[in-house]
């Protein structure tokens, strides 16, 4: 522990909506605050499907976390990667530097996509969760459409212009929809050889309905928004089998296809294995009521990492409403235990869900009150500006979004090539890369000098 | 040739300024136009270097190239790589799919930094010609600080906070003028261990002078205002020597720093030597005075894969309004050849050049007016904002640079990993990388599936 009138220092790992609010809800506390993540920017995940389907510029969701704690005098930022946490010494080990003795540990690293055991799908089927994934969809979708423009042989043709999402979540059900209006709206008048909005978009969900975790009235809703834009939605049907051709379904029927994108499953981040606590099927920690590590009363662990239960038994979902209240709630911890009080149990305070389906299409539950359509699409929209870090951000993408809705254009149809950016998703997600030696990042990758 | 009634084919390789000024000028020509590119967009490749130092986005200079000739209906866009050119065929030759007949070429594939033979500082002092280039080096010059905030070491840091750019044509003094400026402005309280202020950033230029075309006055402006902006320039010293520690000058001089960018030399796209005809020690082709090759006059080339002759005897510089001139006049000559009507000698209109050092900060020759300082700076704004192709991008390009304006930020902060993008560097100039067997993409690579 620190000497009398020394500052304690708390290690924050991982800058996502829980680790930023707990650092902030510091700001004013006694201590010396490090906030360490591989990457030098805070992503407003919420959005990053709009990066993927080429309505946004990744700069638009993303903010670099020095400029967000450039005025928080306590906190410094550190872009390294950590490879394990020492519990019982108080360290938190980083692939490529000095170890890093805390007082306090947040650790927030979130989760990824998890494959259910088919590792191999993952670069057939890219999720979305970083900057680099969003691009690499966006790299996929558009080529898909130059391809096909090129193709001769109408089966290839067809098959370059099926697009299947996997998984009826609400990023499966925003990527599905938002693929469609690309097809139908966007690229119509840009081809000479095909019809783009002649191409079919599967959205593939194994439970009975999308959106399983919403109320049934507005899953019914979602599907018919979906449907009105052209979405083939198949329900109560896993993937089996996906390969470089497509994907074979549950009921044994194949959808020929160049383009599968990946929505569905949780898996959390790998450094929860390092801590030597208990985890839930999908690797997340299993909290205290405090947020606490059981036996560690000095190391919370918060967002999407944390396997957190509300007073009914029902799991805390993996939103950024919890994991800012949760990042806050640590803090506060953190400051009781300055103080000499005893810890608080967290409450999680249900604000609602929401899911955007396009345009003018959402569906929404807000305290049981439930809406859909134009009305849920515009409380969407009033959500995620007003939450959008950054006050640039927020008008470039009101501008964006105005000139979109107006025009049917997308602003950043980009194809650049993030050749291997789905080594990102396994680097995440604990999947062995097919080709491991060539395309395992190397400990500490993001801050190593290019080879010279 | 094509038979009576049957509409001539037009291919355009390459859909830079010179290429998509050829197809538009076509665009009420009894031809069938095909543009080929490797990428997807046209690049407004003045204001790359503002995405290089994160203060525009990739999408803000960027237009679909389909985008922009959706309404032209005699025109359609392949996305492919084009390996040859078969001149007595009348063919080219594309990497990945069927040969394209034409009638009448306009090859316009532009040109690319030259290592001068020094093949290995590529990899070493990244250049700045495509957006993948731009990534590549906001990505160093980000990560560099980042480094040096985590170094202990005294020198090492030193070097770390030492940036060198070579070649102080208009890309140089535009790099090293927006480098100095984020370290002093963008960065100052991002930091804690570190002052970016103390960066040092070293302008060297092998020529005498900064801006070595431009009249002497304007390039002791530009020499001026660089320093201004806290800049060391260095002329009359080449580069001898670049390793991972720095580089050593032509007086024996060592400069310590791990990021070295590059923006000297010209080397015209590899695609000319495959035409059989006369070039000059760039590689660019001689073309005659109508723009066609030498014995082929349905074969034009144009932009800067052309060395063109003014009247006087003196090169046609490598500009943006030249390519579009040259382009212009390649349709022209092809709507004559088709009417029956002799081709016409080129003709340049000098419309005067135009470089900005940073802020408020520019030198333009417009005609033998010259001028620098603000007024410069807004002419350069002016020009820039009114070239920029498509409204929308022009827009937010406006709106980004007035908040970068008046808030000193820069918006587009982003390290996102562009892990071996340094090869599309070797790719376009035909430069082998070190590692060729792991780094050369596969032909085809732009369209081809990802493996599966």
């Amino acid at each position: 522990m620190a000497s009398e009138g020394e500052r304690r220092r708390v290690v924050i790992v991982g800058a996502g909506f829980a680790g930023l609010a707990a650092a902030r809800a510091l700001r004013k506390a006694p201590v010396a605050v490090t906030v360490v993540d591989r990457r030098n920017h805070h992503l407003f995940q919420p959005l990053l499907y709009q990066v993927a389907t080429a309505a946004l510029n990744p700069a638009d969701i993303a903010a670099p976390i020095r400029n967000v704690l450039r005025r928080q005098r306590n906190a410094e930022v550190i872009l390294g990667e950590v490879a394990a946490i020492d519990l019982p010494a108080r360290i938190v080990r980083l692939a490529d530097g000095d170890p890093l003795p805390f007082d306090f540990l947040v650790l927030a690293t979130g989760a990824t996509h998890s494959y259910f055991g088919h590792d191999a799908w993952a670069p057939l089927a890219p999720g979305l969760k970083s900057v680099e994934d969003a691009l690499e969809i966006r790299r996929r979708l558009l080529t898909a459409f130059e391809r096909a423009e090129r193709e001769r042989e109408p089966e290839q043709q067809r098959a370059l212009l099926t697009f299947v999402v996997v998984g009826g979540g609400p990023t499966g059900v925003e990527l599905a929809g938002a693929i469609s209006e690309i097809a139908r709206r966007t690229l119509t008048r840009d081809f000479r050889h095909i019809r783009p909005e002649s191409a079919r978009v599967f959205l593939v969900e194994a439970a009975p309905r999308v959106l399983p975790v919403y109320v049934e009235s507005l899953s019914a809703a979602a599907r018919r928004q979906l449907e009105q834009l052209g979405v083939e939605v198949r329900t109560g049907t896993p993937v089996t089998a996906i390969d470089a051709e497509g994907v074979t379904l549950g009921d044994g029927s194949r959808i020929a296809s160049r383009t599968v994108l990946w929505g569905a499953g949780v898996a959390a981040s790998p450094l929860a294995r390092t801590l030597g606590a208990p985890l839930d099927r999908a690797g997340r920690v299993r909290v205290a009521a405090d947020l606490s590590v059981p036996g560690h009363p000095e190391a919370f662990v918060v967002g999407d990492l944390a396997a957190v239960l509300r007073e009914d038994g029902r799991p805390v979902p993996g939103l950024a409403p919890a994991a800012l209240q949760e990042g806050r709630h640590a803090a506060r911890n953190i400051r009781r235990a300055l103080a000499g009080e005893p810890p608080l149990p967290f409450h999680y305070l249900d604000k609602g869900e929401l899911a955007t389906i396009g345009r003018a299409a959402a569906v929404a539950d807000v305290r049981g009150l439930r809406f859909s359509g134009l009305l849920a699409w515009l409380t969407w929209l009033f959500v995620h500006i007003f939450f959008l870090i950054g006050f640039r951000n927020r008008v470039a993408v009101i501008l964006q979004w105005a000139w979109s809705y107006l025009t049917f254009t997308r602003g950043a149809r980009l194809i650049t090539d993030t050749a291997e950016q789905w080594r990102f998703i396994a680097h995440a997600g604990g999947v062995p890369p097919p080709d491991a030696e060539r395309n395992a990042p190397p400990a500490g990758s993001s801050t190593a000098p290019r080879p010279g």
